[in-house]
């Protein structure tokens, strides 16, 4: 059995996945990587145990963007860490955004992922 | 010229409603009152000064819920303190609730409101 | 049946807990009132529906104290909100307090209760 | 001997000094008035016991501006609460104001006040 | 003299004491490691210069456990960071945690420890 | 074009500029350094794209200190991530910090000053 915590990526830019994945391997996270919205509605209902958070890119090319994704997160964990990368819908993060949820704004670093899934998984 | 800061407040309860409007104009608040979230989003797009505060309830009959009303609130101003109330959504305020916005359950005492209104308009 | 929100005023002093009560009553909450740690115990665990706040002084004469009693009612009811009221102990709020708990130091004004309740009954 | 709580209330225009010193009262705090930043400055030197709690407009005629005084106060008392109200100066705050301090904007209710000063009172 | 900020982690598993040893160090802390709730207690008495922060396991067989030891902690230095961990205890915390600490659940990775510490570490 | 987030370090200590700089390095960050107030405040007007956050000293010998240095950076971009390290100012931080300011004290780790930049650059 995989013990370990388990963050959910969703973002169709190769490079930043990859980049965010890496930053998670080494601060002890396990991840699984989506590519679109679809396939990260599908992953979410079906996983058990849950994804211990997710980060989300907000333009997602066809299908549901990251807002969506983090709202039906939410639905079925509803204390789920989100934390939401962009290079230009910052603005809209006060009326898509979900609450409790952190913005990540590119450029940025990776320990700023780190910090934010830390943050919100710390109790208090 | 009216300088008063006036809140938005959209219940189908008149009981409710009277309630709040009383504890708002009690506080120094002016108000306007919609009882369906159509009127809502019409009221929000149409006012010049802005609102300070939207006061709404979840379940709202026929028509957008408080969850719409507060985001389509959220679209035409970024930073509007948004307050909902509700008897049995509270767990829903999570997936559907916007970013720094309070959630006030029933049964709740007026100056929740107000001190929720306070807080949101303060800076720092 | 009475819908309205009840708050548990433990004090010894009885000057303070009038005006405690007064001002409760003026915002809209009902409450009941214990002048000792014990009978405040036991009338944590008899109420139906809960208490939605606890308001005690720390010092309480013989029996347990405000520190015992808070912790106490926590057992009860995770998410109570809790107000300390002290003139001398304010010092040892960090070792004996409960989490998300708010000390009011003497002398001090009927709204900061209020609003400290207020506050801790607001979601968000 | 008073032991009431005593705002500091700095402010050259006389109506909303009044409105501020009115709700001040009916909320139970006692206050004393200085109309410009010079007699701010000596008054917070000379009290004892302290002030509970600083609120002070920015633009304050010939002599040093809220900026000034608050910094001054905060001096003596480290923990003071600061409470700046403004017209037009809001965007400075992130340069001008001291660290925990609350900016009130006009318009506004005087329940903002009382309910920051409560707030900056309260432990916790 | 040596002048690294030292904590106290308090476990009685050593592998996970070990891990946290082993991130504590990688981030430039100092650590000393207690397996029981007594020896904690012993520690915390004599310590010269303090400690900067405690992180404790809840349950730590014979002798007391993690809530005594924080509160024992915080006793002594009022400002501690306190940062508990459980497998099974989290529901606890609203009854027996001191004010302002943070509890992380397991399993959990390293980061978190660092991050909450370092949240508590740094001012304002 | 640098897209990397470039964080201005301020401090006339050689040996403790350098333990930053290197765990900026490692966390992703690019580093501008200055040695005193002068060339900080000279920097700061003239770097496009601005920087992402300020770590300084407060002391810094001849000239502008910390607190002048970050009074400044903030006029220029009202919400800039600050960061004071000090050795024996913390206590001034009420009265000549910015709002929404970190104070490190001297002893720290380098993940003291990441942890707060991180936290300070997300959103929400």
């Amino acid at each position: 059995m995989d013990e370990r915590l388990t963050v959910l990526v969703v973002d169709d830019e190769p490079l930043i996945a990859l980049s965010i994945a890496d930053a998670l391997e080494e601060a002890g996270f396990a991840h699984e990587m989506c590519h679109c919205g679809d396939s990260a509605m599908a992953t979410l209902g079906d996983r058990d145990p849950a994804f211990c958070a997710l980060v989300t890119d907000i333009r997602l090319g066809k299908g549901p963007n990251g807002w969506d994704v983090a709202r039906h997160a939410r639905e079925i964990h509803a204390a789920l860490p989100v934390i939401y990368i962009t290079g230009d819908s910052a603005a809209d993060h006060s009326a898509y955004g979900v609450p409790e949820s952190v913005m990540v704004q590119k450029p940025f670093v990776a320990m700023q992922i780190i910090t934010a899934i830390s943050n919100l998984l710390n109790v208090g």
